[in-house]
């Protein structure tokens, strides 16, 4: 057992690869696997400066070639961020193994026994763009969850990929792990992953983590199902019962500025504000001074608008292309709806991310919760709260804004799939 | 609100109606739902003469343009088969309601309630062929999860199709179902189920029934995703354990005719025997005797052949294409192999669908089902038993041949998808 493979392989030979590695990954135990990840956390360590001197060739590369400075500081590893790294294979290690969980289970009048068992998905094809972190993190999950992943990471992080990678297939090793368990595509030809995507014969799922563009490529191009993500608009509708008093007030800026501000380049950031003329004279200006004061770009329909001027605050007046728009940026839409079922209308054209409301009526709360189908429905919270470890799940692999198998945040378990199995004595079907 | 609707929609018009239709269906209450299918069921038992009759055109048209006995005997509807087809209806109406099961509920650290809740998929495209029982069973199972569908049967079934939909329309209607809950494309030119494939902003998911090349068409040309299904090799092992005695060998005949002539054209009929040395001389020539008896056309590796020509029995020769192919025909091929793993190995190369293994160890049992990657792993029974009824799945809506969303027979839960509600009090992300 090899510890690399050689780079000469095609793409569908690195999938067969793959194929074969995932059957021996699939059925080992939970400890010989949470063992080896806790040696590639080790590994990670002790080779610190290697993986650092590769990271800074790639980010001098990128420095060269003019990349932005954001991108610049996504692609770049520093001893503190590598340390995260290793401590969060750590912590996968700790967590539950969905493998092998008995979730359903019947004897059948014949006699026969069935069980639905949860086993892996087999090989995993997971297509990102510059950030090196994500290449240790999928490959940690994929083991974890006894997957094959060929990774495809971007062009700008092929040095750094192509050390973790070997120095991850070690410790894998080590554990009687084939090195075919985690493989990166390096060559950063578009062709290469167009190969990839249409393997439906030997991969099981595509997971894209980036822009819309990619996983527009994705939805475009693979014949291989693939799991969506990562785009979505966020509404958010405040009801007058929600801003009767100087306390309710105070909440609903506390809420629409964290769902926007916090961290205005994830996707379930705050996009449109839904108010009615009552919850718009109520809170309003409040909101939208507290935003202005923060650097939030706030354009707002007419009579929103009107609201503001009131109270001697001036924004430009939405465009049409402000609705429905996820800005991944410090820019919110605000839009006047009649009430509830206007909101709910409105986000049904709109939504399927993450849709809140502020409400302090039980029943609007209960309808909004029923009829507004997002992945994540939220009432009276941020919208920030759709996140994986923020419900609870332990890790997140990617965010599925598809409804086809995983929605809203992917954690171990969705990197799963279940088989029958039935035992019998000799039956036959009558 | 009307019972059916224009038929100049574009397919566009058409999923924009359903998405309405199903916004309005997703939240009814179970027993509205119930209630409108068991007068879906009474309508066509009054409507049975003019469903007939449509349907007589539809076979006149059949057999004028010369189509197959068994095509024009899939497509017809006699009184029985519509009696059978509304009785099913009626039992659609007594199963559990998958719909708004809480799946997962926990209150966090900061207070938020959070539950995964489950909701129907939405609207759903299923593209079938010339069976026009197939019309009513999908309309049945989509509106008792909860979704909108689009249905694009075969050109050979247009005028059975358009009466069963006008019908199940007008019964859905008088329960407050919008008529756009259930649609069928009546043209049959297939730019028109291409439009329906690459809706991926309006359709949620696309099931097609039929053959592999309708499967085929579906993954290449789809963004929708598509829960493939239908196509599948279906192996079972031999071991000598299993036939050391007389009542053994007469069990393991038993098993292999039922799983290969029960029903032949079924997915889950038997495709390829694998047998060791020691279970050919002492099963094989049993098996293969009672097999010929029964029509089926065994081919052979030479050493199986060899075997059998000891005890008097002539076979073809097997072809390399014998192998790894579905049959769907009275057809069977038999393999040597060396033993468990060898077979496992042949498996992993061939199978996914339905894989069996007749043993008396159990721990090859355990090991066959551990290491075996199919949709069912059937221990000492008929491969047969891979079904949606059999299972006890209450309903089969298709049979799913991916890893993605749904493996194996596909029920009323498989329509569905969950949401995520979050429950708060004015909570930020800190």
């Amino acid at each position: 057992m090899t510890a690399t493979l050689p780079s000469t392989l095609t793409v569908r030979q690195m999938a067969e690869t793959a194929r074969r590695a995932g059957r021996r990954l699939g059925v080992l135990p939970t400890e010989q696997k949470n063992a080896a990840l806790r040696d590639v956390a080790a590994s990670l360590r002790a080779h610190a400066p290697e993986i650092l001197a590769a990271n800074a060739l790639d980010v001098q590369a990128a420095r060269t070639a003019g990349l932005n400075a954001a991108l610049v500081d996504r692609l770049t590893l520093t001893p503190d961020r590598l340390e995260g790294v290793a401590s969060d294979v750590e912590h996968v290690a700790t967590l539950p193994d969905p493998v092998g969980e008995t979730l359903e289970r019947a004897t059948r009048p014949n006699g026969l026994h069935v069980m639905k068992r949860r086993v892996p998905l087999g090989v995993l094809g997971v297509i990102y763009e510059a950030r090196p972190n994500v290449t240790v993190d999928v490959a940690t999950l994929a083991v974890k969850s006894g997957n094959a992943v060929i990774l495809r990471g971007g062009r700008e992080t092929l040095h750094s990929n192509a050390v973790l990678v070997a120095r991850i297939g070690e410790a894998l090793a080590a554990h009687g792990i084939p090195a075919g368990a985690v493989q990166v595509i390096t060559d950063p030809d578009r062709a290469r992953m167009l190969e990839l995507l249409r393997l439906d014969d030997l991969v099981d799922a595509i997971i894209p983590r980036g822009g819309a563009g990619l996983h527009r490529f994705c939805v475009e191009n693979a014949t291989v199902p693939v799991i969506v993500g990562g785009v979505g608009v966020v509404q958010l509708y405040l009801d007058p019962s929600y801003v009767q008093d100087g306390a309710g007030v105070r909440s609903a800026v506390a809420v629409v500025h964290n769902s926007k501000v916090q961290r205005p380049s994830a996707c379930n950031a705050l996009d449109t504000l839904l108010v009615t003329p009552d919850s718009s004279r109520a809170a309003l200006p409040d909101i939208v001074r507290d935003l202005l004061g923060a650097g939030v770009h706030v354009v707002a329909d007419d009579a929103a608008r009107t609201v503001l001027h009131a109270a001697g605050l001036t924004v430009p007046a939405a465009q049409p292309a402000d609705y429905g728009t996820e800005f991944l940026a410090l820019k919110l839409s605000v839009r006047t709806v009649d009430g509830l079922d206007d909101a709910m209308d409105y986000i049904a054209a709109h939504g399927g991310h993450t849709d809140a409301i502020l409400t302090r009526d039980a029943q609007q709360a209960d309808a909004f919760v029923a009829g507004v189908d997002s992945a994540a429905v939220i009432v009276n919270a941020s919208t920030r709260f759709n996140d994986g470890g923020q419900l609870g799940l332990g890790a997140e692999v990617a965010v599925s804004t598809q409804k086809l198998h995983a929605r809203g945040p992917m954690a171990l378990t969705e990197l799963t799939t279940t088989k029958w199995v039935v035992l019998g004595d000799g039956q036959v079907r009558a």
